[in-house]
């Protein structure tokens, strides 16, 4: 199935926790991996959410101007301090701890990720526009075969989605206007805001993002596509 | 041959104009294909070398803080309208100088390249610390397949080589201290300035660069290595 677009797209971005890589279960994976010797009875998966929930707070504080702007790696460090204690970790090593910040550097991409990035690469320039910093995307990158154009996102903003400068940062690194960009997201605040500033949008379905069901399994905002994955947005774009 | 490195480097980073692309020659049919209605006789890489004569003279108002920093296009623009006159180009029509401009995005990689950056980017981080902005990056990159993991340098630092600041925040956004990174070029001024920041040098030989005989075949100043093509570095960096 091809549609014929009614508008012209040069350019895609991508949200990509969520979106393109299953946080939730891979956390629960690392966390186990390295916190087995402390805890062997933690549910692993309450752990996932229970640290990126801190996600939306920690970035916060950015985006208000009560601190400067620093890497996702940085926050996530402080997010794992405010829910230790509730894990009973405050007994882990520093170099334990260190290394389980890491773990989002570490996980894996949705099934349909690397093959529809693939179809799309051809006929469009890619990049992430995500509030991960720049090695922790590259590292993803390598792990996933997502072949980006250029990193883009929070980072080279110096702010985070939702705010307006993170998108409009990313249209002008490919000297582009917002209208020949597409923000793709299985979040529907992040595809508002990036409609917000002019771009085109296209909602991915992903039902158990945040647990079996817990996910947007359609968007609550108006799109230009809504596709069930990577595979079904490459048709939908002629790709 | 495989060498043993004495020192650890976890990713390289590329010089591009001159190091990975022929710019003379490329410029030259470029400028040929665009001028040729306009002016027959031009000396087409007299026309390239004049171009490029320019480049240090319109990136030093960035770096001395005279102006505030803006893309390589808009630099690159600035330079021809310097040399304009000069070649009898003033009757030419705005819409053929802006496409003229933008013929450094569509420069022809050194052919060992594409074969030396695959074998480098299975083992080493990659990314160009260039002064081209991000989109005249991405048109190479998509021209002559460059597998870059981020597009580095000035756009991202802000600021023009050979300013120290452009190779730290390389290193930066890829956590990296920089005796973990390695620059890589034709130029020894651009080598030196990476060495003093702390990375380590890789000089290769492109001794037509400026025209035949006219480029750097050996470094004029101590490099960690000297290669006379990606290949051999590939290979002097058991990649």
């Amino acid at each position: 199935v091809q549609t014929k677009l009614d508008f012209p797209v040069t350019a895609i971005f991508f949200d990509v926790f969520g979106t393109l890589v299953d946080w939730r279960t891979s956390i629960a994976r690392e966390a186990e991996i390295l916190l087995k010797p402390y805890a062997q009875e933690l549910d692993w998966l309450a752990f996932a959410d229970a640290w990126r929930g801190e996600y939306q707070t920690g970035m916060e504080e950015v985006r208000a101007g009560r601190i400067p702007f620093s890497k996702l790696d940085v926050i996530h460090r402080r997010n794992l301090e405010r829910i230790r204690a509730r894990f009973g970790l405050d007994s882990v090593a520093e170099e334990t701890m260190a290394e389980l910040n890491l773990a989002w550097h570490r996980l894996d991409a949705w099934p349909d990720v690397a093959p529809g990035l693939a179809r799309l690469k051809a006929r469009y320039w890619l990049g992430p526009v995500s509030n991960g910093n720049i090695s922790l995307l590259v590292n993803l990158a390598r792990r996933n075969a997502m072949p980006w154009d250029a990193i883009l996102g929070a980072e080279i903003a110096g702010d985070y989605k939702p705010k307006p400068r993170v998108y409009l940062a990313a249209c002008e690194a490919f000297d582009l206007a917002p209208a020949q960009c597409m923000m793709v997201a299985s979040h529907s605040n992040d595809l508002a805001a990036a409609a917000a500033c002019g771009l085109r949008t296209a909602h991915i379905a992903r039902p158990d993002e945040k647990g079996p069901g817990k996910g947007e399994s359609a968007p609550t905002v108006p799109v230009d596509i809504a596709a069930r994955d990577l595979l079904d947005l490459a048709d939908k774009l002629g790709a």
